[in-house]
């Protein structure tokens, strides 16, 4: 028997290092532009992981977070969560005929997104609880696979879960593949993620942090179920994202990605007083290929962040400049 | 470069096939006596992972939830951490002159129990709140582990963290080496849990799930911290263990393990009308080798999930009769 553990631990080393060599010159990060930025996000991996460097990393700290809309998918004009909603309301209203004179629902049916803002925080909550809640956990499940497996976006005519950045999935990818644990932390609702991160990102359900509403265990007709309640639970955004990665991961990363100034604290926390760290910022600057914007934008404004960014040594990812493609359709 | 990938692959192969030989006719759980609880879960685990099972579950469905006190590790004569709390009143009380004279501290260093219980659960929150809040995450990680490191049972003389059950250690193993995820699901705290357990149970941070406090981010002395709170964020048991399990994991589990009614809902959730599933319960019976108590205790409280147990099919395990051992080190 020892014999026979002997050979097959020699025979994995040998497929390790056959697997290593056919790896080897083999770009990890095709669609990335030969920049200062992939070099930095390339250095900073083998300075963690190379046995032999002073900032060696064990594998259970290598903690990678990242942000999503506007991260790791598109997030123009508004985000596709809320795109998702004002469909749902329109598949619900059928339903409801009141809503044919009360808004903000009024204006969701009649296509006047002008009604609805002038609502302001209050008509979003109203057209969340509608949408978002009701329902048990499975049936919300159901509801989020088929519209994300369907719905396009307007402007672009791809499925919505079509438009993430292939240079950011080649970065899952080789965070991976150099033993991280990648984990999505956006402001974005949990539940509404969770179907379909592991196709998309590779992430699977429980490394997905984000907003939440509460909910109820009840035994409804015999079985057990969690019945979505119109209450919100957690807010994951801002200085939330520190409290839900603690919360969720129960350590600190040491690599956070985000676009925005509801990333600012995450990047703080991850970074700040914590050596070897890294923090990259996905900074939205190709009107032609998808959209550009940053200090004056309502949805993914990206002020403070950007100012602090030189300073706390943050990578500035840009996009034109950085990378060769922006969706893997291309 | 094809051909190294096939002699890659090959090797490779060859390496799990050796390792599946030397594998092969090994007990997975030696600390077990070869009764019917040893027989069911190793059946369960077969029928859910041979390729041709008509109930063969995907890898990414295959997760497992764990309780903690008394399924886990013991909580006689009281749950661990409630020693790890009057443990920090002791190690507090020099720079609180008034515990002295102020109950539930007073009880609590003379070692008067019954004048401190006599405060109900007014004075347990009182003793959780100066003992878990005021300090930063990162600090209160520190006294976690200084203590986990170095306090013991009154009664048997061990680190409180030897008191894990072997047979435990060894189903954990077990499930993981069928590709399981393992969990805790716990209503003690989840920090008070997260510094030792991939040291304890091989369960890593993200992986426990447990009651809290809030807390709350700042910038304090130029560093990002989290401040703990004296207030109840989530508690994590009867009904709230499957609301914790849908925040945290996103997922049913397929098995889950408790030993009390805290863990009811849990086994509830994960077993009816769910197939396939497995429910476990550890029944403590053994007062030479632990302690023996169900229905009348008041710690670890056992009493309508043992009398579902026979209509759910759940597996109630005797520690005298199917466990070899009870901790490691005997």
């Amino acid at each position: 028997m020892n014999n026979l553990r002997i050979l097959a631990s020699f025979a994995f080393a040998v497929s390790l290092w056959i697997a290593s060599v056919t790896a080897w010159g083999q770009d990890p990060l095709p669609s990335w532009n030969d920049t200062a930025s992939k070099k930095s996000v390339q250095a900073f991996v083998e300075r963690v992981t190379r046995q032999d460097s002073p900032d060696f990393v064990p594998v259970e700290r290598r903690i990678a977070t990242f942000d999503n809309d506007g991260t790791l998918w598109s997030e123009q004009p508004y985000y596709f969560q809320l795109a998702f909603a004002l469909d749902r309301i329109k598949a619900m209203a059928p339903d409801h005929p009141e809503w044919k004179n009360q808004q903000p629902f009024q204006g969701v049916l009649e296509g006047d997104l002008k009604a609805v803002m002038a609502g302001g925080e209050k008509a979003l909550i109203e057209i969340i609880a509608a949408t978002h809640s009701g329902m048990t956990a499975d049936e919300f499940e159901q509801i989020v696979t088929q519209w994300i497996d369907t719905a396009k976006h307007p402007q672009t005519g791809k499925l919505y879960k079509q438009m993430v950045y292939q240079p950011m999935l080649e970065l899952l990818d080789y965070l991976r593949a150099n033993d991280f644990k990648t984990f999505i932390v956006s402001g974005g609702g949990i539940e509404f993620m969770r179907p379909w991160t592991l196709e998309t990102y590779g992430i699977p359900r429980e490394q997905v942090v984000g907003s939440s509403i509460k909910s109820r265990y009840e035994i409804r007709d015999g079985k057990p179920v969690l019945v979505r309640l119109p209450e919100v639970n957690f807010i994951d955004d801002k200085e939330g994202k520190p409290v839900g990665i603690h919360m969720h991961l129960g350590q600190r990363p040491i690599f956070a990605a985000g676009n925005s100034d509801g990333d600012w604290q995450m990047l703080q926390y991850t970074t700040i007083g914590h050596s070897p760290s890294f923090g990259l910022i996905v900074h939205h600057t190709d009107a032609d290929r998808e959209w550009a914007y940053d200090r004056q934008s309502h949805v993914g404004r990206l002020d403070q962040a950007l100012d602090d960014a030189q300073q706390q040594g943050w990578t500035v990812v840009d996009m034109k400049r950085d990378w060769k493609m922006i969706y893997p359709s291309e």
